[in-house]
């Protein structure tokens, strides 16, 4: 009567579920949890819930495109990946794998995997997420081995002055497993990365590092972990050409809004003149045409995409990005959007009450 | 000291507790299924939770009719079928049953059976759901045939350019079974919803469709899955006799939003000078009460109906029809009601917070 | 250590827990049941859940008191017992231990004591729930055998053209226990509530019942059923003396607003003139603190007195009366209120959404 | 691969727990039960789930500091223990244990251990929590005596005319046990404090307690259980130096709105003349920065200090007070606030509706 279903995983439940089987508990909390008690976490999931889109019909597209142009470059979709440290916590291969997918990837600072092989294995542009220590000199050399092996933006990380207290991480007393380690740092101390950030992290870093950043480079600066307009406005000001409206996937302060639910204002400060990206509990298309709608140029994938890793490699990395980008294609074409810059506030309405899970 | 209960089937729950038992889990899912996360199937009916009506009292009404005049036809009460593929998954007899339970009903291009044999059996108004497949010519026979067949009106579906990403057909793999075919169609390729729709559904319709269906048939046309007031505006400058409004049971865009929300927008738009029906949640005659005060002419019941058909055929569909037209009489007639068309929105009062479930 | 708890029944989910134990199932739904899916009945308690009192400190009023004057006679609580059929279900002494209780007492049309019987047992005002049926003489005589015995007033239920749909009911196919029956009605029928009302009741009564009522009685009469301003005003122009703000206890339209939900709109719309009860939902001191605090003059409570009926019959009765009591002195000692007519909307507040359950 | 947890208890949760398995089932209601059907005592909690601080980056800040200085002297953070009877209840050394932990402390009236033996213990300032009982001798003794032993100032108790229905205590039959007894009063019948405080209290207090306690002591006087604007300006009238914004920890009024959720008013209505501070509900350091942005001067921790206590005597009170501030630096941190004073609205943001668990 009916045929047997063959095409799992089929949505990025299943990727995490996959996952969740294969990676070791400890491994899964530092990979899933939050700071606190996962408030933020929660809320960046829960703030696409209300979301409703505006469906059109008869509007004679026929099939839109996703290309989308950020920081002068060509993305084939508005969906970048987010900045996660050791990709090798989820995979042998680690970024390379991830990068071999073929979306845009922000490269950690703790990537598992060189800057060079993962280069050698990307076809999409590559960015680092920069933390900026203590010692800036450690900076100043990830920053030109980066811009060496073809890296195209830095990312700066500003909203760590130190880490969140990640209470599954203190409850499993975690530490990287063995073999696990940043591949372009040179040092001590990063199996436990809660320590290593409190000996290492700079409480007090303020704007002009944006200027260093700028003086050491040629280029651009994206400031990821704005959340309020002034800090936008802020961020340009110092010379960013971008944001990442980013609670750092709810790892930081716990209580601190959805991205989503800020991003109104933080793309209404920019006015158009600064891209901006947002990550934070972006799991179907219809949540990223909802970014789009209200500012965002593109958003970044994080630990779904840490599951697709672990559950096929840089396969699953491509499934988990391929049923995203379907969904944002589907949705695109039923609210009558051709292109993602034709997105715009009017595809949103208000859920009922009632209508919220 | 009690009687026993004898009265089974008495709710619309009950049919379909019964219809899930009778009906295999795959073919179920295909019934009750929505696109994506299902989001949109549950605010369907999470719509209505809200709702509360002003009941008055010492009307002086006695027994209100529920009888209402749609495209000039008298329906005994404002509640016809929606439009569902194949209602021989739910029964042998198919819409034959279906259509002789005695309501009117909008019969799908994929019915299980003939236009012929459903006429034949009906009592109250058939109009054909039309799908404009890429090749017209497949599209114009189908409804001169329903028109030959004595169809009294168009309802063309224009939210499905392609159908939506429904999971747990995907996770079935689900197929028809054998025998259960479009009786009005010829070629091949049915067995799987999705594939036939991929291949055959014209995904760049626009609205110059309305005017072609006016061009091959003399009957009104009306435009089903309307959701935004300007589509409502623009079906009605294409020559539409009445809007459906509709998100296909909640199985094309998930987020989409419930279709009672934006019943007002739709009504206000249209101003009385089109047809304004709606499908989507309705359950209850309370629900239906809600609708006719918003603006609605009529509802289209759609899940329930396959339920009853399931469960006991004929009688079944009967059953819950009329336990939804005796609650709508008892809903009018608290409220002071005397005839759908004295429906309006004074009506309508807000639960508080906690009242809704 | 500690001692052992010997007060129980404590609380009125104490005594609710008793009552079920010693009640049939089906009378225990006959009791507890609400028309359809039984929203309204469950939104009249979820409507106090949001109110939040202002306590006020250092007041000075030592302890209040909580006599109220209704319709010119002083009760000792503005808290009474709402109609309700046969008291005889919950105790072999019915609605005679009911009114040795004490409180203010309305007696239904199809009370299981005589009236005699339960004016004898009475220290507190008696009054007459009044169904009117087709056959006015019976309505005449039960009236004037209330008003002989020493009945204060008329309450005329106007919400009942037809009883609500109770699933409960239906589905337990619910007859009378052998030896329940009205005691002050003759004839026959009447095992089968709806079936005796579907015979009996009059469906289009208009307000010219309240002349009538007037006509052949000297009592003042109120109008139970009143869920809207203007349904309030009818009334008052109507002749009534009071009116009840009701929705029969969840039992006839569901999707009914809350009852606590639209009392201010009826007190603002008799601004006075005229008295103002409430029943439905009401389960705590500050739940009547809260009527009173918008326009209530007193609150009927309705099923939990039957649960201290049948848990213990008067002592029962008078346990559950006692504690909403205490509660309610409790709640004007802790808001400074020292007598009912002093409460006023600003002892309220609105509770924060997160802190609502 | 990961090392073993061994940092337990982490949270104030882990500390409720180990509370719960030492203390006996009737200590623990009588510790953590409310009033009523404990709504105020969950909304309290619960008020705190809607917040939203807005973090802030690059702010150049380095560590902030929590030093505030309180009615003239400097506490190291805005984090004092709120009163409580019979700390022996949770643990044999009682309040000289919780004095230990470092933290201001108010004692209370029915303190367990003498006012001498907790002075000795304590580093930060003491305050005296007062009932001012009908016989005022008794106060007037324990205020001088107080006042002797070094205690900085007196917390009024004004929300307690009498004690509130605590119905878990009713349901245990709650009686102290022995050898847990008030050490600052003579006399008997404290073993039941319900009963003692219903003979004791003086239910008809007036503002001019607050004159007659500044007449028998020189120390500053707050009044504790203020929730509204009104009675906050009163106590400023009435010469308090502070208010404590308190509903008794849920004890009193079950109904009485959340602490957090009254906070601006008060601060508002008293525009910094007057020391604010505020007890119920906080569980985290994101708690008490939002009631600082919202014109809190401190905060008082309640039972999670007895949780401490009872959990690892001294050492689980500052534990349990470490983790709080620690948080609460955390957050200043995150968000750019240098010091308690610089703390204000504009650190706050609502959560999206659906954010809020």
């Amino acid at each position: 009567m009916t045929g047997h279903g063959q095409a799992w995983p089929l949505t990025l439940a299943d990727y995490a579920e996959l996952a969740r089987a294969r990676l070791g508990p400890a491994v899964w909390d530092f990979v899933e949890g939050g700071a606190g008690a996962e408030r933020t976490l929660a809320a960046n999931v829960a703030a696409f819930e209300h979301v409703r889109l505006r469906p059109r019909v008869l509007t004679g597209l026929g099939l839109p495109h996703t290309k989308t142009e950020i920081l002068g470059r060509v993305w084939d979709a508005p969906i970048g990946i987010a900045p996660m440290a050791y990709h090798t916590l989820a995979h042998p291969e680690g970024e390379v794998a991830t990068a071999r997918a073929g979306a845009p990837l922000v490269v950690s600072t703790f990537a598992g995997r060189t800057f060079e092989d993962i280069a050698a294995a990307a076809s999409a542009p590559l960015w680092l997420q920069v933390y900026c220590f203590r010692d800036r000199t450690t900076t100043r050399r990830l920053v030109e081995r980066a811009e060496a092996a073809g890296f195209e933006a830095l990312v700066l990380t500003a909203d760590a002055p130190r880490l969140g207290r990640r209470v599954r991480d203190l409850r499993n007393g975690f530490l990287l497993p063995s073999g696990v380690a940043p591949a372009n740092l040179t040092g001590t101390g990063f199996s436990s990365p809660g320590g290593h950030a409190a000996a290492e992290f700079d409480a007090a870093l303020d704007w002009s590092v944006v200027a260093w950043l700028r003086s050491i480079s040629s280029l651009p600066v994206l400031v990821k972990g704005v959340l309020t307009a002034s800090d936008a406005v802020l961020a340009r000001e110092a010379g960013a050409g971008g944001v990442v409206v980013s609670n750092h996937g709810g790892r930081q302060l716990d209580r601190a809004p959805a991205t989503f639910d800020v991003l109104p204002e933080i793309a209404a400060a920019l006015g158009g003149g600064c891209a901006v990206l947002l990550d934070g509990g972006v799991r179907r298309g219809a949540d990223v045409l909802a970014c789009l709608a209200l500012g965002a140029d593109a958003v970044l994938l994080g630990r779904p995409v840490l599951h697709g890793l672990a559950a096929g490699g840089s396969d699953g990395v491509a499934g988990v990005l391929g049923i995203v980008t379907d969904e944002l294609t589907e949705a695109m074409l039923l609210t009558g959007v051709p292109a993602p810059r034709d997105a715009g506030p009017a595809l949103l309405t208000t859920a009922s009450p009632a209508a919220a899970p």
